[in-house]
C-alpha cells in the first residue's frame, strides 16, 4: 500500500519535473497534485532529489539492459541499431515524461550523482559507437564518420520526447517504421 | 563606429545569452564582458530583450532568405533537401551561439513578439513540409508519413549547436556529407 503511494508520488512528480522544470517545481506543488499534505510527502520519499535521482538513474538503467540484450543478439548490425532505434522510440511512446525529465533535467542532479549520471550515458554512448563502427568495419554500413552517425541517430529521435502524444493519429509502430527507414536506407527512393 | 560598438555588444550578448541562459544574464554580466559601464550600454541597445529579439528574428530571417532561394531552384526534391540539410548545418557552423539562442531561448520573447517569432518557425516548417510532400508524391521520395520525415530532419541536426566546435577535426565539409548521406540516402550500404 505504501510502495503503490510512493509509486503515485515519483510518477506526479515525473509529470511536474517535465511540465514546470526542476528548479522551480516544489514538493508543495507535488503535494497538491497527489492530494496530500506536503509534509506528508516525506513519509514516501526523502528530498525533491531523490526523485529526480530515482527518474534518471531509473530510466538510464532500462536502455542499458536493452543495449545489454541487444548487443547480445546474434544478428547483425543493422539489426542492432534498428533494434536500439525502436527501442528510443519506444521508451518516448511509453514514458514520454521520465524520457524528457531524464534526458533535460538530469543537469540538477547534484555530485556525485551528476557524475555518476554522465558515466552511465557516456558508456551507453560509447557502446552504440562500436556497434557503428563495427556495421562500418564489417562493410555492412557506409564509411562515414561514426561519431556523426552516432550523433544524428540519437538526435533524430529527440523531438519525439516533445512531440509524441497518445492521441496523436501516428502510432508507435509506424513512427518505429518510418524514423528507422530514414536513418537506415534513407528518405530517398 | 557606433554601429561596431553596437554590434560587439550584440556578439557578446550571444555568447551570454547561450552560456548562461537568457533568464540568468544580466546588462552588468554584458557589461563586463565588453568592457564599459552598464549604464553606457543603454547608448547602444534599448534593453536586454532587444537583443534577443535581434538574435531570434535575424537568425530566422537567414534561414528564411535561403529557404526562398532553394525554393525557386529548378532542380528536384532530393536537391532542395539536400540544400536545406547543408543550410542547417552551415548555420551551426557559421554561427552557433546564435542558432542555439534562437532555438532555445526564444522562449523568453515576450507577446506579441513570441507569437511573431512562433509564426515565422511554423511558416518555415510548412515550406520544408511542402518540399518532401512534394518529393513522395513525385516518386522522388519514398513514402513515409511527411511530417515524421520533416520532424527527424529538423532533429537530426540539432546536436551540432551543441557538439560543434571549429577547432574540431571534423570541418563544415565532411559534416554536410556526412549527414545528407545518413539521411537522403540511408547508413546502411
Amino acid at each position: 500500500m505504501k510502495q503503490t503511494r510512493r509509486e503515485e508520488i515519483i510518477q506526479a512528480a515525473t509529470q511536474l519535473f517535465r511540465e514546470k522544470g526542476y528548479g522551480a517545481a516544489t514538493m508543495r506543488d507535488l503535494a497538491e497534485m497527489v492530494g496530500i499534505e506536503a509534509a506528508s510527502l516525506y513519509n514516501h520519499i526523502k528530498s525533491k532529489e531523490e526523485i529526480l535521482k530515482l527518474i534518471c538513474f531509473e530510466t538510464a538503467k532500462k536502455y542499458v539492459v536493452q543495449l545489454d540484450f541487444i548487443e547480445k543478439k546474434e544478428t547483425n548490425s543493422v539489426e542492432k541499431l534498428r533494434a536500439l532505434l525502436k527501442l528510443h522510440i519506444l521508451m518516448v511512446t511509453d514514458a514520454k515524461d521520465a524520457v524528457f525529465v531524464c534526458n533535460n533535467e538530469y543537469k540538477h542532479l547534484t555530485e556525485p550523482y551528476l557524475s555518476d549520471f554522465q558515466k552511465i550515458r557516456r558508456g551507453y554512448e560509447k557502446r552504440f559507437l562500436a556497434i557503428i563502427e563495427t556495421g562500418i568495419e564489417n562493410g555492412e554500413l557506409k564509411k562515414v564518420d561514426s561519431a556523426i552517425a552516432l550523433y544524428t541517430f540519437l538526435s533524430a529521435v529527440r523531438w519525439l520526447e516533445i512531440w509524441y502524444r497518445p492521441e496523436r493519429k501516428i502510432g508507435a509502430e509506424q513512427l518505429q517504421n518510418d524514423v528507422c527507414e530514414v536513418l537506415l536506407s534513407g528518405l530517398v527512393k
